[in-house]
C-alpha cells in the first residue's frame, strides 16, 4: 500500500484552508499548542489548517450509560465512526487511553483538560442544544462523563496535497461538502437507524485510483472513499449534489455549478466516510442527561502525528 | 451486555439441525475431532450441529497479492466480515494467527492442516469454479497461498437456543435463509462494488430486544442484527422473502408461506450479517489465480469455544 506521508523534521506551519478564519498566534505549531491557547481563551477560531501533521478529532462526550454501546457503534461501523481513544476512566479529564495499533508508546494526548481544550464545544440536555459554540464545558462535565475521539479526515488531505493532488475544498478555500446518504449504519444498543455521513471531494477520473490508493492507509481517518462516480450519487440517496447538508456548496473546474457537471471526466464526486456520523447517531438515538462534543470546525487537536495512525501494511 | 452463554463443564453432543445430514461417528465432540475425521476422509458431511461450542469458521484461501486488501476489507466490513485468524505466515497451512482480543492464549486451531480439515472444498481459477465439493486442496495450495477464517453464525444459534428463542431453522430443520441486500460494502483495494449478505431468522417482535441483547455480544461471529421488521425487507432491497438466495424458503408458525405474514406480530424477519458476504465479495472482483474455500455448510472447526469470543463489556 502507497502513502504520500513523510515525516517532516520540523512541523510546517502553513496557510489554513479557510479562509474565514486564520490565526490569532503564529505560534500555534503542535496539538498542545493548540489546546494552550484554548484553554487559557487566547484562541478561540477553527482549527483548520492549524498544527499541521497534528491529528485533529471530532469529541463527543456522553453518560457513562451510553460508553458500551457507542463504542460497539464505532466497532460495528470503523469508515464512518474511528474510534482514536475514550475517556482512561469514567468522569476522568485529563487522561485518555488508545487500543489503536500505532499509537501504543505515542502520546496520544499529553497534558489536557478535555473540559478547555477545545476551542468552541456544543451542549446538548436530553438531546436538546442548550449551549452553541461555548468556550469551555467545566461546569457541564460531571464525574459520569466519557469522551470519545474520533478520526477527522483533515488527515489524508495534507498527504493528497503533498501527493499533487489538493482537495477542491482546500484549493477554492471553501468548506468541504458533506451530505447525508441512504447507507444504514449497523445498530449498536441504543444507536439503530443512522446512516452514513459522507465527505465529498472532486477529482478527475482518472485521478481515483492514486486518490484511493494514498487514503487507504489512513485506516483511522475513514480510510479510502465509500463511493465514487456520478451514478454514486444517486445509489448514496443524495438528491441535490449542489446543496451538501453541511459544508460549502461543491465547486466545478471552470466555477460553474457542480451538478451540471453529470458525466464529465474532470469533475467525479468522490465520497468519504464522516466524522458528523457519530454525531448524527447520538442525536437520533434520544439520549437522556447532558451530551456535549466540540463545536463542527472546532477540533481537538491531538499530540500525534498523521505517520503514527498510517497503516504500515 | 446480557449474554446467555455458559461454560458446561463437558461440550454437549446434540442432535443436527440439518436432517439431511447425520454424524458419522457420535465421537467429533470437539473441533479437532472434526477435523481429524475429516483430514483421513472417516467424516464426509457438513458440520452443522457438530462439536457444539466450538466455533465454526468460513474458509477463505487467496493468493498473497489479494491478502492485504482482504485483510482491509474485513477491516472495513467488520459486521459480514470478522476476520478471526490468518495463515501465520504465508504458504503455511499448519499454523494461523489471530489478533482477536479473547483468543490470545487459547488454541484457535492447534494441530491441523488447513488444506484437509474442512470435509469439502471449492476451487476457482481465474474465478471460476473447477472443483466442487473436493475433500482436499493438498494439490492446489501452494507456497503463495493465505488462509482466512471468518467468524460463523452457528455460534450465537446455541446461545439463541439456550435463551429459549431457538431460531426457526434449528427447530424446523431446515437451513437458514440468506439473502443478497443493497448494503454496500465499504470498498477495500481491489474489493469493490460488493453488498451485505444477510442471513434471516424471524422473531415475534416482543422477542426482538432480547434477541439483539444476546447476539450483541457475539461480536467477531456478526453481533446483533443489521436490521430487523417488516419494512427493512424493503429497504435491504429484498424481492421475494419466500425465495432466499441460499437456504431454505423461510418457516412461518403456522407452516404457511412466511411473506404472506406481512405485519403479523409472530412473523418477524431479523437479519444479520452472514459469512458469505466476504465470499461474494472475492467472487465479485474477478481475480487471477486460484482461491479455494469451503463449501457451504461445510465448515472449518476451530479448538475456540463460544465464550472465548464473546465480548465480555
Amino acid at each position: 500500500m502507497s502513502t504520500a506521508v513523510q515525516e517532516p523534521p520540523t512541523p510546517a506551519h502553513t496557510i489554513p484552508s479557510n479562509p474565514t478564519e486564520s490565526y490569532t498566534s503564529s505560534s500555534l505549531l503542535t496539538g498542545a499548542d493548540v489546546r494552550e491557547a484554548s484553554r487559557n481563551g487566547s484562541y478561540t477560531k477553527s482549527t483548520s489548517g492549524l498544527a499541521k501533521t497534528y491529528i485533529q478529532a471530532n469529541l463527543i462526550i456522553l453518560p457513562s450509560r451510553y460508553a458500551s454501546d457507542f463504542r460497539l457503534l464505532c466497532a460495528r461501523n470503523p469508515v464512518p465512526c474511528p474510534l482514536i481513544a475514550e475517556s482512561e476512566s469514567v468522569g476522568k479529564w485529563d487522561a485518555v487511553k488508545s487500543w489503536l495499533t500505532g499509537l501504543e508508546g505515542t502520546d496520544v494526548l499529553s497534558a489536557h483538560d478535555i473540559r478547555q481544550d477545545v476551542p468552541k464545544y456544543m451542549v446538548y440536555k436530553d438531546s436538546k442544544l442548550v449551549k452553541s459554540h461555548c468556550s469551555d464545558i467545566v461546569e457541564e462535565w460531571t464525574e459520569d462523563h466519557v469522551a470519545f475521539l474520533i478520526g477527522c479526515s483533515y488527515s489524508f488531505e495534507s498527504a493528497l496535497s503533498e501527493a499533487g493532488l489538493p482537495p477542491r475544498n482546500t484549493t477554492s478555500d471553501t468548506i468541504v461538502p458533506i451530505y447525508r446518504t441512504n447507507i444504514p449504519l449497523c445498530p449498536a444498543g441504543v444507536f439503530t437507524g443512522g446512516t452514513y455521513i459522507a465527505s465529498m471531494r472532486p477529482y478527475k477520473r482518472s485521478e481515483i485510483e492514486k486518490v484511493r490508493d494514498i487514503t487507504r492507509a489512513f485506516s483511522v481517518t475513514h480510510g479510502e472513499p465509500v463511493a465514487w462516480g456520478w451514478d454514486a450519487v444517486e445509489r448514496l440517496g443524495i438528491k441535490d449534489i449542489d446543496k451538501p447538508d453541511w459544508g460549502s456548496s461543491p465547486v466545478s473546474t471552470d466555477g460553474s455549478r457542480f451538478g451540471a457537471f453529470h458525466g464529465d471526466e474532470e469533475n467525479v464526486p468522490v465520497f468519504w466516510g464522516c466524522g458528523v456520523t457519530p454525531q448524527e447517531a447520538v442525536m437520533m438515538a434520544g439520549l437522556e442527561g447532558t451530551i456535549m462534543g466540540h463545536a463542527p470546525g472546532y477540533m481537538l487537536v491531538l499530540d500525534c502525528r498523521d505517520w503514527d495512525i498510517v497503516s504500515k501494511a
